[in-house]
């Protein structure tokens, strides 16, 4: 699309000197995502990889979870006052049969059904929802200094932040470090539905031997994304929330935080992290 | 409500060596805001000034406009199943005969109406909506020196984040660089908010005076939560997108990005940022 970063002018202000150039800013359009031509959800996003984070907000969502759940994504055509295409309404086509659970309109709505709405309602609901356990034959193993690793190898990757500074990363690693993908965006939860739905297009779902990098904090959506997509380990290169380790606690999932040089938390799962026992201290 | 942080046990990897103990998380709950009894939204947010977040939400979303515009804000009682209050669902009661627009129930819903779907609707739906025009009389006027020193008194009001380093903040400011409110919470929209309703509680709306601080990057929804609550001066500490620099031109929000030091970058509004005219360069 081209429409990843856009142009504007700017009053540069450096110890008290001023000068005006033009500058480069990440581009934020909001995209519609319609469900068999029903109005879903709006989310605020960078342009590009539209099919993929449409896919991947619905593996998140619990409608889809392979490539057989999908007949087609397509862009909504015409309908402007000009009769152009904007490009930012995408409709997800399920496969004939498909059924689809009960989804509510609002992103974050986990239960609606009393007063009695709480975190650990939150957390059933992602652990009702899922398709697969976080179990793993054989099981991943991952070293602290792989895990240390990959917070560089992200940033090699983002290729537009350095020229923006305003873009969320998520990048999907093999338990040996190898990049497997990595997308940016202006909101975090979009770079990672970005990475599932390509996933899935490209049948790959669960992602069970998978390393989930974000470049910010462990929020309950981003694990619970993870969760959805059968990913084993999230490593977050901030700090999580309380929520988020109670999901990765409660699913099996190996919740990372703090991942800064060769430091780092393991706040749940960690099996999953290969500890030489000589260095384990009480 | 003394839930603002949480404790979990983490395991700490340091240079290899491992040690167990007790963590302080940023807490991260559901709220679910209801309008007049009917669910309206769920966020994820830390809990405390609920009902700040709730006012300081409908504010943004141009069903409240000031303290008159409310009847009441309340806990709902009951309804778990051992009866107890999860305190995680508010009911906004507004004043009888307030006119309430028709909002949608997902938060970034600007227009569905069509495939028409584009930033620039988003901008016009903010436009249209906004009580007050960003307009000064007398202008506000900041020095580039006084807004260079707001981060670090950010800094030094934060009180969760220094154990946590999971909160996003949000700061009020006088044109003079006092300090007015400040709010943190797991998600950045939520801190506005939370300093908008409380503004509105106050009965202090429009708050045509002052700056507003926020510790990430500027997006679109930030931007637009400024202009609702009449706020002139936006500056954040990390990149705005494009969509909030260009609501911020059309409206004549003052938008500050990249505050850090003594630089900052001006992409709007540049005519209430003092310069002295010695150190302008074409």
């Amino acid at each position: 699309m081209g429409r990843v970063t856009e142009r504007r002018k700017v009053l540069r202000i450096r110890d008290g000197v001023v000068s005006s150039r033009p500058d480069t800013l990440v581009a934020e359009e909001p995209l519609e995502i319609r469900l068999n031509g029903k109005p879903l959800a709006i989310t605020m996003r960078t342009p590009g990889d539209d099919f993929a984070l449409a896919a991947g907000f619905l593996v998140s969502e619990g409608v889809l979870g392979g490539q057989r759940d999908l007949r087609n994504i397509v862009y909504c055509a015409g309908a402007t006052v000009d009769g152009s295409n904007t490009y930012n309404v995408v409709d997800v086509q399920t496969a004939p049969g498909l059924v689809i659970p009960d989804i509510t309109l609002e992103r974050n709505v986990y239960t609606t059904s009393s007063c009695g709405l709480c975190g650990k309602a939150s957390l059933d609901a992602v652990r009702t929802t899922a398709r697969w356990p976080i179990a793993d034959t054989p099981p991943v193993r991952v070293a602290p200094e792989l895990l240390a690793s990959l917070p560089d190898r992200l940033r090699a990757a983002q290729r537009v932040f350095d020229r923006t500074g305003g873009l969320h990363a998520a990048a999907l690693f093999t338990e040996e470090g190898e990049l497997l993908d990595v997308r940016e965006d202006v909101g975090r939860h979009n770079a990672v539905d970005k990475l599932v739905g390509r996933a899935l297009q490209n049948g790959e779902l669960p992602l069970s031997r998978a390393i989930l990098l974000v470049s910010g904090r462990a929020s309950f959506e981003l694990a619970q994304k993870a969760v959805m997509a059968g990913i084993p380990v999230l490593a977050a290169v901030s700090a999580p929330s309380s929520l988020a380790v109670d999901l990765a606690a409660e699913t099996g999932l190996t919740l990372v935080g703090f991942l800064r040089g060769s430091s780092m938390n393991v706040y749940a799962g960690e099996d999953r992290v290969a500890l030489r026992a000589a260095a384990a201290q009480g």
